[in-house]
């Protein structure tokens, strides 16, 4: 890794032919050299942490000023209790996860003597566009490293002397690895990232981890795949067979628990026939949340009808605009709807695609709704807020995707792969199969190469005798 | 389907909403609208030959005035024996195809009654552009349709009859189904291209089927994904150890079975060692089938002492602009390497990422090669024309992507298809777990939707089972 001067043409060619290198190293050359990291990292905290107090003083003055926001020179913060060695921790914690590339996902005998293989391996070159956090430096990297990925990474000028300090100890800490030290390439120049954006020729993915206008303004310039979501307008809807406690529980989870949360609830759908029945009781724990209910004429009339005059005087109408809206603050738009497929047409045409949930008893509600609704994760009686990558037990995340190839959802270090077709034969050509010549075999084969393929019956004996335990069984 | 005169944003508008319906019919359904699809075409087969001899003889009057290729007249004939019968058949043969959405992929207990699934699903609506080949209409449709994507097909000019045909028969034929006739859109209007690549907020995918040419213009037009290759510059690396009769077979298939193929032969790395004992014979070989050879300084000298006078006059000298040409004719580029890493390095800088080989019987140089290529296919002792999706078992496929995320290599109907992550819950909410709180279990469990998965172990008994078994034969 290097603070450099290059221009964004040599940063991505050097990146490129980092990336060969390191795409062919061990799983322990790569482990080794998280190991590394994260022992630098912890003997040069104090090192780190005085390069952040440069930052934070600098973007103190800032926010005193105005040009800077409050949350951001919190987010700035790396001397908060703990949150250092949760940076530290992150690094050990991708070291542990099992090694996403190497392994063997298909496999086909397609004749004797000619086999076909599905293997995965790394990308290529990431280019990671971040704003505040320091800690990302870490954290992506370890996940670069440990996919087999050489990382460009695009810090904000607000961290720039503690990404210089991060930099610096982890450029030294893999000096002693096998990992090439062009792998990881940090680049701090202002004004270099619509010439990044055009390096299409050396870099396979970009990663913008930022707010909204960052991440539009990325897949408005560049032809690179772009691997992220713009928006989360998440929606809830909620059936009137619901019980309320469930149903305040959820709710009030998905919009107070962190609602600048990119999975935050952001919409409520409500089953017309709950208008007087559930949702009075959950707007009233809403409402005493702090939460500012903007609601559609039908949900407006039922809930003045209902709540004390106090909490009725708190309620306020929703335009059009408020079912278009990531609010990110303690605001929730409420929609009245007649049928299941009103609901379903709304949440296509409104949510942004990333979660959305639907609160009912009935399975068959639910599977319908689950079915038809085109978004990266979609769930039956809880939260949106789930929508995240250690909750899904990814260990970690990049990011949540809301593209419709390749990576959907909470992306882990899976989403940072792609494969290639092997295919080892003894001379056999194109030509002898065919019309009036040798036919293709086409045998699937197991694949036993990952941990979760451990227990598939690698031959006929082992399908046998899962056969006869399992007549066995059904016979008991 | 509809030959329509509407604007690019209605067809895609269109083909959005027909899609959320396609995307929630069962098998069965998708299926029957195949059969229906292949009896209407099988019914109309006179009234598509017909307006194929219209297409036909106006493309035979512009290839007579030289405003038209001989090959893509060739091309646009579906009344050669036997082509309009592989058209039906292709659309019989995708039906019969596993369907590839609504399959669980992956599934995980993320604590008691809170599962989370990861459930294949349509990508959505693609655009299909294409040129020439008439038939790839009802491929395309069948392929759409099997895998819940409703499809926008712009098709050239010079096949607007056979189109139009086509398209009537399978409107009329769909109209009897449950697929809604607006998931398929025929746009035949010539200078729409533009616009509708602009319509990336209801077009997911784009697979441009074409030459070099318009698959550039298509990736540089637009922020749509783009699925697809623009060259095929494949190698193969010829190591001194691999006996002369195996490396002539397997270069002359890889050349000359079909030099139009993207996947076909247009570099050769040799082995110094290789010059003097197995080239000679190969170029033999080559030259007797009319290939062209262009030949770097060293195999150029090396064949001229060893070739007889009139072969030797055939060999041309390569320049370095031939190391990055897809020849797509009898040409082949012949260039000398020293060392593995020589080769791979070439490869790696000079190859178009679709599909490479090494010729070798030493198990740790191909290991190597193979894993350090970066193309999205890598064979050993094989010929490149293997880069097939009939030939690797999918049964069809919808092109070859060199692209680095989503799909690579050959696409068959699960590179159309993308997932969607499920959590069925029972009010569970996220403040729960964490700090303090709840554990999440994170305990994989078994899919067994597919057939390939259906000798996993479903239970710890089975894998005890298959644990006691394996330590019995190890033992015995």
């Amino acid at each position: 890794m290097s603070l450099t001067n290059a221009t964004p043409l040599e940063v991505a060619q050097a990146a490129r032919l980092g990336s060969r290198k390191l795409a062919v190293l061990s799983t322990e050359e790569r482990n080794a050299a998280l190991t590394a990291i994260y022992t630098a990292l912890a003997d040069g905290k104090d090192e780190v942490l005085a390069a952040n107090a440069k930052d934070l003083e600098a973007a103190n003055k800032a926010a005193a000023g105005g040009t800077l926001s409050a949350s951001l020179v919190k987010r700035l913060d790396l001397g908060k209790p703990g949150k250092y060695e949760d940076m530290l921790q992150g690094i050990l914690d991708v070291r542990e996860l099992e090694d996403p590339i190497n392994r063997t996902t298909a496999k086909t005998l397609l004749d004797d003597n000619l086999t076909l293989s599905r293997i995965t391996c790394p990308i290529g070159v990431l280019l990671i566009i971040f704003e505040a956090r320091p800690e990302v430096i870490a954290n992506i990297s370890a996940l670069a490293i440990k996919s087999g990925n050489a990382a460009i990474l695009k810090g904000g000028r607000e961290s720039s002397s503690s990404f210089a300090a991060i930099a610096s100890i982890i450029s030294k800490a893999l000096a002693s690895t096998a990992v090439p030290s062009d792998c990881l390439q940090l680049v701090q120049t202002h004004d270099v990232i619509a010439d990044l954006l055009k390096q299409d020729a050396y870099i396979d993915l970009c990663i913008p981890r930022g707010g909204n206008k960052l991440v539009r303004y990325v897949k408005d310039t560049t032809t690179i795949p772009v691997l992220g979501h713009a928006d989360g307008i998440c929606s809830t809807y909620l059936c009137a067979d619901y019980p309320v406690e469930k149903a305040t529980k959820i709710i009030i989870d998905a919009k107070t628990s962190y609602p600048a949360g990119c999975n935050a609830l952001e919409q409520l759908l409500v089953e017309e026939s709950a208008l007087s029945t559930t949702l009075p009781s959950i707007a009233e724990a809403l409402l005493q949340k702090g939460v500012s209910l903007r609601c559609d004429p039908a949900s407006l009339s039922a809930l003045k009808a209902r709540l004390d005059p106090h909490s009725a005087a708190l309620l306020q109408e929703a335009g059009p605009e408020d079912f278009d809206t990531e609010f990110l603050d303690y605001i929730l738009a409420i929609k009245t709807v007649a049928t299941l497929d009103e609901a379903i047409s709304h949440i296509n045409a409104h949510s942004s695609h990333h979660t959305d949930a639907i609160l009912t008893l009935s399975e068959s509600t639910a599977k319908s709704f689950l079915a038809a609704i085109d978004s990266s994760s979609v769930y039956w009686n809880t939260s949106t807020r789930m929508a995240d990558g250690q909750r899904y037990g990814f260990g970690t995340e990049v990011g949540i995707s809301t593209n419709k190839i390749h990576s959907r959802g909470p992306v882990g270090l899976e989403g940072l792969t792609i494969y290639k077709w092997v295919i080892v034969g003894d001379a056999q050509v194109s030509a002898e199969y065919g019309a009036g010549g040798k036919a293709w075999k086409h045998q699937v084969l197991p694949v036993d190469s990952s941990s979760e393929q451990e227990f598939v019956a690698r031959d006929e004996q082992e399908r046998e005798i899962l056969r006869r335990f399992r007549a066995q069984r059904a016979y008991d």
